[in-house]
């Protein structure tokens, strides 16, 4: 008869694979965009799951899904969770990989309590935070921004995907929004892949996440004015492509002269006008982002940046307009969380490291309103918003080992007792 | 009581101001793409006009419309016309005046025949030519194609618009589609506005478009891969749309270094995917184009262009496919046409020049089939594919009496009559 951890590991990668099979595609990865037919076929799938396992599930209005399981009449919760929501051709690990660890790791803890008839401090619930991605409907981190209170509601329901379809629309469709308020919130876990390649290129299998780098993000308009691509002389055209490359370009360059900062830089979207094969573009819109550990790096990248626009705007002859400078500073996770999770890391044996996130998690606003641990597990080579992403079975079963022992302590206090 | 070209003048701008409320834009200009409701409106309003003044109405299997006067029964047409489909938030000129001068300028030869008993050697036929500006459907100039036996049939109305829509479809929906195999053709006139400024920078009134620029379009698709816009570190990024962005720029670079051969260069369409601002981009399609009076010099840039494919599939660590590249040479109009309306112009006392069409239009596939005539009048600071467009009255009436003129000469075979 195989042994307990063994079953175990066994269900984490059973579900994993039926889950990932929500918007497959034919790529190996997933595309399961919020409020999309398959993130709804997702979400009753993972309602039955809760059900099953004694959750109540509610949604709240901006379509969180909750799976709650009240053991201590009137507690607050410990929450734990991620996103279901993916890219297009996104991974199947990314977020999905983190709500199915914690439902596991709830259930399984759960059970422990019951068999030792023990009473924890706190109760626990499972969310499943609404479009984290923030591709089809913008911003992303929308559910646990709502959550938080750092959105208002009605500014999330009424944001609306290229087709102009709005997120109340959208949700109402799939049947995934309630009137629920969401549950009084103790304290937060949660679990993701790394995203990037340090875990494994130093073969280690946990990460304990003690901060964010900072970010600066930007919505820029590059103004110019439409004429025909053939016979308009060159010295007479304002072509909007033009500045926009030049924007790319000069993004690209800043990331080379802070290489070892470092500093991450990236135009991924554009929206052009009129996108026609004929006629020089009188707009395009574009998002640019600034990203360092190193929060001086940040700043001078964003001065050097800004003093490219007038050069940009000489040669192709158009105005650049900033729209919306969106930004965050290096932000802590709490130091107790860290160190509560490296002593459990210890406990179950598995080699760890502190790191920073670069990326954006749901538990990055979590953290500022209550204690919040996050965890990473290594992703092969790095791959991510993409088909081939890959996480070795062993680390997955590895982090719903470590994020049950978490979700046990937290449930008892470990973070919210005063000593 | 007006004299008589006061009162023509007058029904021409009267019917150009009516036509230009079809599909008005609130910047001034036009939004009427190709068997669009608002094409479909001023069609019908076409196919009156034409009715009302004695012309049968006839549509092409790939909607091109007739307007035919069969006055010598079974002899060949002398064809004139232009296309009424325009850009997004386009120019009132573009093409639109050239179908109203060519139905003017029909119905004025008609009359003055009637009144004077004349019969002439050909027939006339005004046409509309079913989407020359190719922003909806590709390729552009697709009705004169057909018309011509550049392009199929098929392959014509097989092509389809960004949501998935036909052409085939697109002219049933409007009703502008019919059984008409299409006039026997003798000779073409068009006119057209310039599309650049040097007859408005000489005050020169009629351009005798006497050849057309060469040209290379190709259609380039940079191939990267989806990762993390923050989380990827820089080295680890193939990004499809850096490549991109430096074709783009490296289009641009080419026009400076042969700023004096000229040379056209272009890029103002691309489809980026997934366009997500916090994804790098797996793929950007895109359409370049390069045109020179000079092939030499375009030759010479295209493989300069090619050469800097390899710098830029290192630096973006991606690869360039060269999907489609579509060319032609400097092609030359009939020379005898050009002496035809330079005789004319002279004799109505207009001043004109011989001048190369940069832009493509549907005479260009009409010169390779029969003796064709294009005529340009000035446009104001060379606005064109632009809301802003603009060609004074004065130019707009004296292009339809040179017209007029040039009708009543070709009608009487004055390009195919071997002397």
């Amino acid at each position: 008869m195989a042994n307990s951890k063994d079953v175990d590991d066994q269900l984490v990668l059973q579900d994993f694979a039926t889950l990932s099979q929500f918007g497959a595609t034919a790529g190996g990865g997933v595309d399961r965009q919020a409020a999309s037919v398959a993130d709804g076929q997702q979400r009753r799938w993972f309602s039955d799951w809760l059900q099953d396992r004694g959750f109540r599930v509610e949604f709240d209005r901006v379509g969180n899904q909750f799976g709650l399981l009240e053991l201590v009449p009137g507690a607050p919760y410990v929450l734990t969770g991620s996103h279901l929501d993916s890219q297009p051709l996104g991974g199947r690990y990314d977020g999905a990989y983190g709500v199915l660890a914690s439902a596991h790791a709830a259930h399984r803890v759960a059970k422990r309590w019951a068999e030792s008839g023990e009473t924890p401090k706190y109760n626990l619930a499972v969310v499943n935070w609404f479009n984290e991605e923030g591709c089809r409907f913008k911003p992303s981190m929308m559910g646990s921004s709502v959550y938080t209170g750092k959105m208002e509601l009605e500014a999330a329901l009424s944001s609306f995907d290229r087709a102009g379809i709005t997120v109340r629309d959208a949700l109402n469709d799939i049947e995934c929004v309630g009137s629920f308020d969401g549950p009084s919130a103790a304290a937060y876990a949660e679990i993701h892949i790394e995203q990037g390649r340090s875990l494994e290129n130093d073969g280690i299998t946990i990460g304990l996440v003690d901060s964010t780098w900072a970010a600066h993000k930007y919505q820029l308009v590059v103004h110019g004015a439409q004429s025909h691509t053939g016979s308009t002389i060159m010295a007479d055209r304002h072509d909007a492509l033009l500045g926009a490359s030049m924007l790319v370009l000069a993004a690209r360059e800043l990331a080379d002269d802070f290489a070892s900062a470092p500093l991450h830089t990236s135009v991924s979207q554009m929206n052009i006008e009129p996108n026609s094969p004929v006629v020089v573009a009188r707009e395009v819109g574009l998002h640019l982002d600034l990203r360092s550990p190193n929060q001086e790096t940040l700043d001078l990248a964003d001065q050097r940046l800004s003093a490219r626009f007038e050069e940009i705007e000489k040669r192709a002859q158009v105005k650049i307009e900033k729209v919306t400078a969106h930004s965050w500073g290096v932000a802590n996770f709490h130091p107790d969380g860290v160190k509560l999770s490296m002593n459990l890391a210890d406990s179950l044996g598995l080699s760890h490291r502190e790191i920073m996130t670069v990326a954006g998690h749901d538990s990055v606003n979590m953290k500022d309103v209550v204690p919040t641990v996050m965890l990473f597990v290594p992703s092969v080579d790095g791959i991510s918003h993409n088909e081939g992403e890959f996480t070795q079975d062993s680390d997955v079963c590895a982090g719903v080992d470590l994020l049950t022992e978490t979700l046990d302590r937290l449930a008892h206090g470990a973070l919210t007792d005063i000593d």
